[in-house]
């Protein structure tokens, strides 16, 4: 039986003179030098990143910031407007909702990515062509597939993968999710895109971010947008137009009778 | 009476082969041309900002990301132990703590600062003097003043003042800070340290962010820090040992009977 | 200078074999004897209510149940399409809207209503009238009064009101609600109802509930409400047809060119 | 393919001076006459309950309100320490971390009950026991059973068990938890107890509680105790004492460098 790790932090110490973060010191090594996107690299991965992997980076958490009135910003709007003292509580609400289903599928396409890499290189056959298969088979969506507006070709993954490319970052990751791609058209019979999240998982591994960090990505690219949608919110409302036109598309029918 | 509003939204739009954002171009303007931060300060402030504005905001985010064991950073570990599969609520949930008494107070520094240009810029006079001395005499604590830990003076507050000033960005907001610090040491007859939520407060308005801007970026820049709370938890766990402490922290004695 | 208290709690204590709660035994005293209702009074009144009581507080519960598509019902029905694997945060993300504009103004009334009996406890002349005429005056909604569907009168705090009467529980709050009513319609000049929140805020003072576990009480019964919202959302879904109403309602303009 | 269902309500239509909930008219059939728990069967079961549908239901309610300083409660203590001017914050980040890993785990349970029954009713053989043998094998944890606490019994799972067979509601999902307790102990090689959440989750199925409700029923639960954490901590302040064990808990080390 492996011994219990015994709790301990690594992040952080501060006395009334001074902050470490990660080791450095923050006033005088960090404040001022590090932007936002090399901190949280440096947070997460526990190094600065290179102008390279700063620059992917980059690209990725801008992708995600904003795409109008996702759920995540319907949601924080009806929020400011319900609780218009506190901007927090509407943006952490509308990043409630960055799980499975919307932003957050940037995990689950990683998390992909890394098993079929592992099973590959451990020497396993046509794994490729079996996933894609298997997800068309039970007829289930492939995480990092498909899009409800963007199509014939998601246009943000597009230029994710030609700009990873021209980075020099398209590695293994990237390269399978190319793979995937034709191979989830054979399966599928038609052609689905690679969406945004997809892309954005590959390259996220391609530049070493830890899987389980990769969906608190999303969330911090995704508040920034949604400061923009409370300012919005707050100069010309819409709050209220959307709550009423959402009543109004549920028709309401009386209940059938029970017990 | 004004006519009221009716709703519209500036901030995107999308349709199958394209994405725009602020009115430009998603694809083709914006991903691997502007950074996270660039794009923060054009989705609130509706322009690209200038190299140093986006030092300056830089400086601000980097500073507030990490500070240990904050409540933000304590609610998040714990939420990461209870919900293991949703980090986006780990990271929401540490943000919902960022309100009026902790980060969130750089939008209260900021609203006291406006509010005394306004009344300068209208030829009050003392208003600076006053200020200080009602919240002594009422002993409350000044906005982006005093630290729990920090003493005598904030060493976050300090650099990121200084760096304010070598970038030629400590106008009026932050001369405002500055006067005002000194008042609130006369008026309380002791130091009051400002602290980083003070200066940053300042700062972001030389740059021109909206004050109801500010406690959203405060959320933006601690959704970064709490990313590497979520892995250290996954990696070295803490939250139970914080769990059993705060238990034990807390004696249990028998209530008086009451009707 | 008070002395600082000393953290301790007094809700519940447990070992191997027993939980006490409120200092009874929750097994052989609670379990199968309390009510939720009669546990809730007692968790946050400290004593076991009254038979009127309860049905006081039960008739305040039922009635903000539900109401449809508020916003609370409407977060709750997009999260759950978003984060379909966790009722909880559908749940939650739903009640973190029940502040200071919808469900929450409980709370607001019955401060009111507080403050207004000490004043005139104290000898103060026609606060009532005061009040009533300050908002009229600054054109500030009164707490409790007014409602958006419900006209001339909000049928809940009619019946609410006559039920307290009814049950001999039309004390001093409830006769100050109606005391200020009248000053409202006069000051305002014209009849603005009691709503469902004003008459509830009275009736949980004339019961004793503390007026800072009232916005609680809100919440509380918003959550037994949302869960059903869950349930209709997975049979029948509607999020999707309200989000897209919520993107139609709101045309996109391309913002004015700055910077 | 089955025709996609159009959107539609049934839970509740309003207008100026009437409001229907679940068919019937809130304020002359409901307010006054259902209890909360009445209403929170009706909402989500489509009936009023029966008198011994009340009992038992109550009792689950009651038995998972309070449980001293759960993740949950700490976490409300802390935010309604961080944001005290919103109550409902507070309730509602307690009610995110009723998931997977605590309090949720009534539905967890009650979705493996189901799952027995259903395979046993169509003919497969000793199912109770492979279940219990498969957790055993892959050291698992059965949902609704073992507590860190309560040893060598959960007192409120004896309690509520019995109470299900004095209401004579220990039905089919209770006998299959009880057997499923035997194999358990038998395939673990110790005796391991049922918890609270394993007899409410068996003992909401009895009373037709929808699966997908039961986390949700958790919650409601849960919110009613987090009002008097609420009450408390305004009253004898515990979270700064919390925070600080916290933080005492958990030594700093150095990073190793790395990059």
């Amino acid at each position: 039986m492996a011994a219990k790790k015994e709790p301990v932090t690594r992040i952080a110490k501060s006395d009334a003179t001074s902050v470490f973060v990660g080791g450095r010191d923050l006033v005088n090594d960090l404040i001022g030098k590090y932007s936002y996107t090399d901190m949280l690299y440096f947070l997460t991965c526990g190094r600065k990143p290179s102008t390279q992997e700063v620059r992917i980076l980059d690209a990725c958490l801008v992708t995600l910031m904003e795409h109008g009135f996702t759920p995540s910003a319907v949601i924080t709007r009806l929020m400011i407007d319900s609780v218009p003292e506190e901007p927090q509580v509407a943006i952490a609400s509308g990043l409630l909702a960055i799980g499975s289903v919307f932003a957050g599928t940037t995990e689950q396409c990683a998390a992909l990515l890394l098993d079929m890499k592992k099973r590959i290189d451990a020497g396993e056959k046509d794994v490729v062509k079996q996933i894609a298969v298997s997800h068309a088979q039970s007829k289930q969506p492939v995480p990092g597939f498909g899009h409800g507006t963007h199509k014939p070709d998601d246009p943000r993954a597009v230029r994710l993968l030609e700009f990873a490319k021209s980075e020099g970052m398209d590695g293994p990751y990237v390269k399978l999710l190319l793979e995937l791609a034709k191979e989830v058209d054979a399966a599928f019979g038609r052609h689905i895109t690679i969406n945004a999240t997809g892309a954005i998982g590959a390259m996220l591994l391609e530049i070493q971010v830890p899987v389980d960090a990769i969906r608190g990505f999303s969330a911090v690219s995704r508040a920034g947008g949604l400061v923009g949608h409370i300012l919005e919110e707050k100069r010309t409302p819409s709050a209220r137009a959307m709550w009423n036109a959402s009543k109004a598309a549920v028709p309401y029918q009386d209940p059938e009778p029970k017990g």
